[in-house]
Parts: C-alpha cells; structure tokens; sequence
C-alpha cells in the first residue's frame, strides 16, 4: 500500500452530503512529486502492454488520463457527460443512488484493432466505470486495463468490473 | 502556424447552436502523433521559466493541463464550476452571452511564492480565463504565462488578459 500517497489525500467529512467522507485529490496533485509519483506508478502497470488508447472519464478522470496517454505514447480519448460531445457518439447509462446517469463516446474515437486503458480517479459503486467499458467494447476495441488511484473497497466497485484487469493505487476499505 | 496540428481538428457546423463553427480537439487528442506534439510545443513556451504550479480550467483544461504539469516538474491545480470543490475556496463570477458564470478555486492550492502557468483548451471571448487569473492573484501568486492550444483571434479574447503572457499554439482568426 502507498501510504506515503495515502497521506497527500484530504479527507474532507460530509461532502458532497451528510455522512460521506470525500477524498480529496488537490492536495496531492498540487505536490509535485506526490503527482509524478501516481503518475509513474499508474505507467508502471500498463506499460509494455501495446495501449494505444487511453480513455479518461470527465473530468477528475482527464487529468491523469491525459498525462497517462502522452506517457504511454497513446491517444487520448476523453468519455463525457451528456452534450458535450459535438460529433457523431453512442451513449450508454448507468443507475445511480437515486435516477440513473449517462456517458457519452465519439464513435470514431476507438478503432476494433484498439487496446485500450480506461482510467477514472475513483473506483466506488462501479457503476460509471461500467458504462464507460461498455461504450469501449460497442466500439469493438479491447480492454487492456483500468485503472484508478483510488479504490474504495468497501464498496464493491469491482464486482461490476469482473473479468477486466483492474488496478488501483491507493485503497480505503473502511468508511 | 501549426498547420499539421489544424489539420488534426475537426470543425462541427452548428454546434452547440446554429451558427457556431465547434473547434473539436477530440480528433487531435486521439492522435499518439498529434498529442506528443501539442504538449511538447505547450511544455517548449513554458520551461525555464521557475513554474511551480499548472492551474487547469475545468474541464478540458484539465486534459493537457495535468500532463504540462508533470512534464515542467510542477504541480497541477484544478479551476472548478460551482460546488465541485470540498474543501475552503474562493470565486469568481464572469459574463457569458446571456447572465453569468462562477469559478472556483481551493484557498490552499496556491501560495504566494508560486509561479503559475494557467492552461485551458481555447481562447475565445477570455471571460474564464480572466476569471481564473483573478483567482491566482487574489491568492498572492505570480502569472508566468496563460496558455491555449486553440485562440479564437476574431473574438478579441486577449484584450481581457492584458498583462499576461498569452501563448496559443493554432489560431483561426476568422468564422
């Protein structure tokens, strides 16, 4: 466990609502060396893999995404809320607490011969990171890795993501 | 100019209303080739110059920002819309077409002695990016540069960052 990592995360209690204690990026990705070290640990797990694409889910998502991709020697392909996207996408939807929720794709952003890495900042119910698999696998690529830096394990995120190789840097398994 | 690098962005008639010609970097990112580049050029304008901190404008901001970030040994800060960030911020509102917006940025994110380079995707009427500068002052920083992949000349966004070192690497300097 990276508890050196660990200890550049803020905790911040209640938020967004009563009774959730949100981890809190920024005060990691604003050390420099605490960001260079998430990003060369991510790289690590999938290098030498033949990643071509590395599709980031908006926006906590972009932000080691994009730097992933450039680091891999891969494009980036960003995965976006509802409307975002101006040109010709499919769009997959996911059930939250309450409602449901959607993501959307570029058609032409993934290519069959593909392979890919999907990375989002935060595995908790699985639910986005779900959709976003399937959007890939619509588009007839392959699905190297995903990848978080954190993972909250009392969650059960993973249990949506069987049969992927799921990583993740940094875990909480207990609120 | 970067002619190549134009070549690799996609214009969208009519997006997201009748009479807006979309500049699509998405077509760009995806490109292993295209996104090298773009972030080399970006990181070229920029190092050498003491960076500290890459603020990055939610949310495609985000995607080129966090890898400037890493690659000029600085870290990286997320400028939010409302109610994204957990922790103690500061904002400020700027117009839009119709009404008016809000950006937010955490009041520990920046210190004073830090040297900052302010990233988002375009340039075109500069009211976030002014906003954005106004944060970073307000906390006792220094502006190094402002840089777009993408200006918008004919909308005259740099008359609002006046002062600032404004680069941008592909330019349209007509509808």
């Amino acid at each position: 466990m990276n508890q050196e990592l660990k200890n550049l995360i803020r905790s911040v209690p209640d938020f967004p609502k009563k009774g959730i204690d949100f981890k809190d990026i920024t005060t990691l990705l604003k050390d420099k060396n605490g960001l260079n070290d998430v990003l060369e640990e991510l790289c690590n797990l999938a290098k030498n893999k033949g990643i071509t694409k590395v599709v980031g889910i908006e926006s906590r998502g972009f932000i080691l995404g994009g730097a992933l991709a450039v680091k891999l020697g891969a494009g980036f392909v960003p995965v976006r809320k509802p409307g975002k996207l101006p040109a010709a996408k499919i769009s997959e939807s996911y059930i939250l607490e309450y409602g449901t929720d959607e993501i959307e794709i570029h058609k032409d952003a993934i290519l069959p011969g593909d392979n890919v890495l999907l990375h989002d900042d935060l595995l908790a119910t699985g639910g986005t990171m779900q959709a976003a698999c399937k959007l890939v696998e619509k588009l007839g690529a392959r699905i190297v890795q995903v990848s978080f830096l954190i993972e909250l394990s009392f969650l059960n995120g993973r249990e949506k993501l069987q049969g992927y190789d799921v990583k993740s840097l940094i875990n909480y398994d207990n609120e």
